[in-house]
């Protein structure tokens, strides 16, 4: 089962090579660098005084500016004052937000989710930094029109691009969904050798033009690992800013409790994930809540706990699968949302949340230099800290143990993208979860 | 270009033949009728003490309960008590909304802004009533998992079915999204009688079992005489209370005109789509305005407003289809939420949205008993009023007749179906919007 190759690929973090700003097909505009309130706008006298336009300002701004950097997409590329606003005057800062993958499915349910203030808030204007790949310009068109007949206040500036170093710029979020799907036949280090590349390319992007303190979230698999390709590749963000998620199998074991239980799923908290968002996941039962109590006096059906509560939770996306069709684009995107919003928001007294972090200084003896997801608490500034009280018994521990090794041979596959040598692979069996394939 | 037929099925609106139940898939638990706050509890002790669970309590339920006409869905057959609840007791009472081709895409965007609170508010409680067919139960119910594993707190049931007459049961709003496309070579006047024979058998169930005060928003296409066709058949309940949805035609046209004025859409309002859903359909360019000003005085450019607005509006379902590869799910779901809010939030001041309703004691003259795109104002309590001081012109009345005509012949075409005897058929050409074959 377990497959060994070389992958000898000189480690370069230094070397950027942006990839060419493809001809594009639809107008652009040229867009000022950005000051408070005037944003890309058509002219200096437009902004000024912005009172009628006589013909098709795109197609106009196409042929002034053919070699600008940043591509504000149709009406996002207006001019507009916050503060001239009664209605908008007391909004906060604009929010910088990246997306890649955006012209996907769960990007499709993530932008307008973003764009309606339901992740951030109804004072805090947005804009949105759409990446794609040049096979999708067209459809990232699709979605930025989409976003434009959707009319959402908040929604103040759209992009689109192809070249993360352009697309990531002063990025205070990135949300890194696209990824390479494994082909058939593809061998598991084959695709973390394909994405990680991508990941370490988009590492290097955030470090060379996002905010300082840029928030990522990792969703293309295998996201742990790529999530520590990321941000070895980025040295100068703070690694506490990487998460990979694994927020869904955390509101899918909430929900699968909530189910064996009998109750409402509002009535299940302390739920952890830990270890990598594949099948060594662990869903912790010993920690968890129902009702305030500790899950194994609620549940009492120990078996079930044991051996089947940690299969469901990770068939889930399989089953999904065969009944609908596609793959849990709308949910993934909603546990997006919720981790976003677990980080600005504090958390509630007592509960945590999970997320895979960066494992530096962690207290429960689990190897450093890794991203191993665990349980986390916010005071709502968009940082986290480990929670520090939790219960341990050999079941959890082994299992824990068991994630942790193969987040380490993972880390060994990909040593030639995150600077420590060259790569060699010793994966155990494929723990790809179902419906992720 | 004209199309002739006799369609002879003769109109019964006493009759009824709800679809046989079909043999289900999955495990569904019996729900006893409403009580305010215990639903689809598993058995009486369970619900006066929801303590623990032993085996899989869904199995065991569809055993004891293979005749429950309500089939509520996995964690959402769970009891619950709102007033219980320091933190949900002072919700309102639970509002039920049912959506008819719940396992397609514009469901598949709009049941989650449902759920999320963004429609009714963070102190709505809902209950999902979703209507599919027999060839979408599995994705229906892919649906409905996607659903619990959202943990959305508001969302408090989901059922599933494919009779009409059990999923309308109570419902207090219905969005009819479902419709067959048209198919290769189809005659229009075949689709107008297809999909003509679904709302007129959702129309009786709606009379029969829904409340009587149940607004319904009818989408599928062509959504206005499918409306009238739907109203005809629930005498019961206010022709009033049904609506056809223009508003993604109303936010595309504030977009358009937001893109040529080069300004943002939030400073365009007052936009009213007149008439049909269709390519007749008149965007209003003489009493929007942008920064409130009339729009000609801001775009001097009236052969664009005269030749090209329209047209651009009503392209734009064709080019995102083009770009997309699909329809736009995403942006009709929105334009959904946007109806939906306008009726039950005060309308701003000076300002009005636009919705398909029926034409009785109109003020503009427009032909009585169809179902026409007119501008309303609400005051937030689910009714709406037309507004009354438009300004009217000859080029805009010439459109708004053409419109009314084609709305005059399509209710001829469907004259089986709303009790006025037999079709006759002489549609115009072709007039479906691009995007919406």
């Amino acid at each position: 089962m377990a497959a060994a190759i070389d992958l000898s690929s000189p480690y370069s973090p230094a070397a950027r090579s942006p990839a060419p700003l493809s001809t594009r097909r639809f107008s652009l505009r040229r867009c000022p660098r950005r000051s408070t309130t005037v944003r890309c706008s058509l002219d200096a006298a437009a902004a000024a005084a912005p009172k009628q336009a006589q013909g098709p300002p795109a197609a106009v701004a196409a042929e002034e500016a053919p070699a600008a950097r940043k591509e504000c997409y149709g009406v996002f590329c207006t001019t507009y004052d916050l503060r001239a606003d009664e209605k908008t005057k007391s909004w906060k800062k604009l929010v910088n937000v990246a997306v890649s993958g955006a012209a996907g499915m769960i990007s499709n349910h993530l932008l307008f989710k973003l764009a309606s203030g339901e992740v951030f808030g109804q004072d805090q204007p947005i804009a949105l930094k759409l990446l794609g790949s040049e096979r999708s310009i067209q459809a990232l068109e699709g979605v930025a029109m989409e976003l434009e007949d959707s009319l959402y206040p908040l929604l103040r500036e759209v992009s689109i691009g192809i070249d993360p170093y352009v697309v990531f710029e002063d990025a205070e979020w990135a949300l890194l969904i696209g990824a390479k799907p494994r082909g058939p036949g593809m061998e598991r280090s084959a695709l973390l050798d394909i994405n990680g590349q991508i990941f370490a390319e988009q590492g290097k992007a955030l470090n060379a033009v996002a905010s300082r303190n840029v928030k990522v979230i990792v969703v293309g698999n295998p996201c742990n690992t790529n999530a520590l390709i990321c941000l070895k590749n980025a040295p100068n963000i703070p690694a506490k800013n990487f998460h990979a998620l694994t927020r869904l199998d955390e509101n899918r074991a909430k929900c699968q409790l909530a189910l064996k239980a009998g109750v409402f799923y509002d009535k299940v908290s302390n739920m952890t994930i830990w270890g990598n968002h594949s099948t060594t996941q662990v869903p912790d039962f010993l920690n968890a809540k129902i009702n305030g109590r500790p899950v194994k006096e609620v549940i009492k059906d120990t078996k079930w706990l044991e051996e089947e509560f940690t299969k469901t939770v990770q068939k889930r996306g399989g089953v999904l699968i065969q009944k609908w069709g596609r793959s849990s684009a709308a949910s993934t995107a909603v546990s997006i949302v919720d981790a976003i919003r677990s980080l600005v928001n504090p958390t509630p007294e007592g509960d945590w949340f999970s997320t895979g972090v960066y494992t530096t200084g962690n207290p429960y003896g689990i190897s450093e230099d890794i991203v191993f997801s665990m349980p986390c608490r916010s005071k709502g500034d968009g940082d986290y800290e480990l929670v520090k009280d939790v219960a341990m018994d050999d079941f959890l521990w082994e299992r824990i143990k068991k994630s942790e090794a193969e987040l380490l041979a993972e880390k060994r596959c990909v040593a030639h993208l995150t600077g420590e040598g060259n790569a060699f692979c010793d994966l155990p069996g494929d723990t790809m979860l179902p419906g992720e394939m």
